[in-house]
C-alpha cells in the first residue's frame, strides 16, 4: 500500500531511530532527558508517588493487521497503558516503547506506527522518553511500559471497596467489542471474495472504540474537581463482569450489579442485534472499552446520579459470595467472568 | 526435558501470575505497591532523580533456545536492563517484566524463565513490581523495563567527555562473543550427530560470560568509594570499538585505543585462536560483555592506572575525525563498528 518503501536494513539501527524521533520534544518539566542515552533521566515531581505499568501486544493475539492501520496500533498500544495509570487515579508523565518486527515491515511501516505512537504521547501530555527497535522473526509486537504520578492520598487500588458502596463506570460498553464483530466480518467477506468493498459505513464509532480507544484522564481529572476519591477503582480491559468480580474479591465484598442500568450506546445496541448477540453480554464481557469502574461511599450518591460521565450499575455487599446479575426482568442470575473466549462460544 | 508438564491452559492467566509471583517480596523501601494491581507504586528517594531502561530480546534474534536455558535468559534479560541503569552510575531498583510465549511453553518452562528473573532481582537487590503475560503466535520474546535512581550530580552521559580524558574500561572483553562461537559450533555438531556430547567441558566461562551475563553495579560501587565522577559512561553491548565512537562522537571529541591495552582473559584469547579469530576483533566488536566503558580526567590517572578492575585502553582526542585504533605493532588503522554482522562476515 505504500507508495514508497525503505528497507529497514539500508538504515540501520541507528538511522531508524533518528527516523522515529525526529522532531520529538519533550513536554513535561519531569523529563529531564529522553531518547539518546543508555536511559532516560527524570525528575519525579516532589510530594508525588510514580506509577508503572506495562503491556505487550502481539500480532495475531491482540491485534490483526488486515484491519488494524499501524497508526491506530500504536496509537492503542500506548492508550492502553495510560488506563492502567487512570486506574489508579494517577497522571501518565511517560512511556518507553519496545517494537520487535520483521523484514516484512519498511522504514514508512515504522514510521506510521511510531505516528501513532507520538500522537497518542501528545494528545495525553505524555513524553516518549526511550524504546528498543528489534528485528523479530515472525510478526510484529509492541511492548509499552508507562509511568504516572499520583499524590500519596489520591491513590486507587482495587481492594479498598467496602459494604454499600455504589459501583459506578464511566461512559458506555461493548462499543469496542461490537466494533471488532464489525471487523471480523468484513474480513470474513473479504476473503471469500477479494473484490468486495468493506461494510463499515455508519459503524465508525463502534471501529473507533475498537481500533484507537483513550484512556479517561478526563474522568481522572473530573473526580478531582468534585473532590471524589473511589475506595477503589479498575479499568475495563476484561469486561465490566470480570473486573466488578475484581474489586468485589480484592476488596473482600460481594458485589450486585443491575442489566438495566449498564450503559449501551444505541449503535452498540442496534449492531449487537444485527449480529444476533445479546447487547448486555458485549457490554459485560466485550472487555477493551477502557472505560474506569469504580466505587464510592452511598453518601457521594448525589455527585454522580445525574452526572453525564458517569453510571452507578450496583453495588457492594457484605456476602463474599455475592455475585448477582439482576435482569431487567427482575431475575437473579450469577454475575461471571466470561472473557472474550466465552463470549466467542456463545456467539 | 520437564519431568513435569502442565499446560498453560489449565491455569489461566490469573493462575500464571500467582504460579509465578508465588512467594515473591518486596525489598526495597520505595516499592510501595508491586504485582497485583493496575500499576505498580514507587516512592522514589528524595534527593534523587529516577532512570528508565527498557530492551527486548527476541527468539532466534537475541537467543537460541537450543542451547540458552530458559533461567540463564530469564535472569540475562533483567541484567541487560540493569547494565544500561549502571551506564548512567545508577542504582537499579525496580523492573517490570512482559512476556509473551507460544503454547508450545509450559507452566513450568514459564516458572523456570521466572527463576532466573528472580534470581537476577534478588542478585541486584531489584523489585520485580510488574508484568504482563501473553500468547504468541511463535517464538517467545521477553521485554523489561528498569528503574533506577542516581543523584543529580552523579548522573553520567555518553556526551561529557573532553579531548585529554583517558578510555576506560571495567573487566575482560570478548569473552561473551567467544561463548556463543562455542555454543553456535556444538549446536552444528549435534545437528550432524545428534546423539554427540557436546564439547564444553574447560568452557565454563566463556560460556557464562554469554548465557549468564552481570551487570557492573560493582564499578558503579567502586566509583562512588573513589570519588571518581567518570566525565562520560557507557555499557558495553555492541563492542568496545562500537561504543568507544558513541561517547566519541557524543561528545564531540575524537578517540585513539590502544590494541595492547584492551583486557583479554586468557581462556578467550586461547578460544579464538582455536577458531582461527583475531582475539583482538572479538574484544572490539563481540559485544554483550556489559562491562563499563567510561572516561576520567587525566588527573585521575593515579587512581585507575593499577586498580585491578580496570583497564586505561585509550584516550579522547581534539579531532573529531581522529578514530584511530594502534596496534601491537605500532601500526595506525581506522576503529571501526564493526557489530556482530561485520565480524561473523569476517570470520
Amino acid at each position: 500500500m505504500d507508495a514508497e518503501r525503505t528497507e529497514i536494513g539500508t538504515l540501520g539501527e541507528f538511522g531508524l531511530i533518528s527516523e522515529i524521533t525526529k522532531g520529538l520534544e519533550v513536554k513535561r518539566e519531569e523529563t529531564l532527558l529522553g531518547i539518546g542515552d543508555d536511559a532516560a533521566l527524570l525528575k519525579m515531581k516532589e510530594g508525588y508517588q510514580t506509577l508503572v505499568s506495562t503491556d505487550l501486544l502481539c500480532e495475531g493475539i491482540h491485534f490483526d493487521l488486515t484491519y488494524s492501520p499501524l497508526k491506530h496500533l500504536g496509537y492503542k498500544a500506548v492508550v492502553v497503558n495510560l488506563s492502567d495509570i487512570c486506574a489508579m487515579n494517577g497522571v501518565p508523565t511517560q512511556v518507553v516503547v519496545g517494537l520487535a518486527l520483521s523484514n516484512r515491515f519498511s522504514v514508512e511501516a515504522v514510521k506510521e506506527l511510531y505516528g501513532g505512537v507520538r500522537l497518542a504521547c501528545e494528545r495525553y501530555g505524555v513524553d516518549l522518553v526511550g524504546g528498543d527497535t528489534t528485528s523479530s522473526n515472525s510478526g510484529l509486537m509492541l511492548s509499552v511500559t508507562a509511568l504516572g504520578q499520583v499524590k500519596p492520598d489520591q491513590v486507587t487500588l482495587r481492594n479498598g471497596a467496602t459494604a454499600g458502596d455504589l459501583l459506578v463506570v464511566s461512559g458506555e460498553l461493548g462499543g469496542a467489542y461490537m466494533g471488532l464483530q464489525i471487523l471480523e466480518r468484513e474480513k470474513l467477506v473479504f476473503k471469500e471474495a477479494p473484490g468486495a468493498q468493506p461494510e463499515l459505513d455508519g459503524h465508525e464509532e463502534l471501529l473507533e472504540r475498537q481500533l484507537k480507544p483513550e484512556a479517561r484522564t478526563d474522568v481522572v481529572e473530573e473526580l478531582a474537581k468534585l473532590e471524589l476519591l473511589p475506595t477503589a477503582m479498575i479499568d475495563i480491559s476484561d469486561g465490566l463482569a470480570s473486573e466488578a468480580l475484581h474489586i468485589a474479591a480484592q476488596s473482600g465484598c460481594g458485589v450486585r450489579l443491575y442489566e438495566e442500568k449498564i450503559p449501551m450506546a444505541e449503535k452498540m445496541y442496534d449492531a449487537a442485534r444485527d449480529f444476533n448477540l445479546d447487547p448486555t453480554m458485549c457490554a459485560l464481557s466485550g472487555g477493551e472499552d477502557y472505560e474506569l469502574l469504580f466505587t464510592v461511599p452511598q453518601e457521594r450518591f448525589e455527585d454522580i446520579r445525574n452526572h453525564p460521565m458517569f453510571s452507578i450499575v450496583g453495588h457492594l455487599t457484605e456476602d463474599q459470595e455475592d455475585r448477582a446479575l439482576i435482569t431487567r426482568n427482575g431475575m437473579e442470575t450469577e454475575l461471571k467472568a466470561q472473557g472474550w473466549d466465552g463470549l466467542s462460544a456463545d456467539s
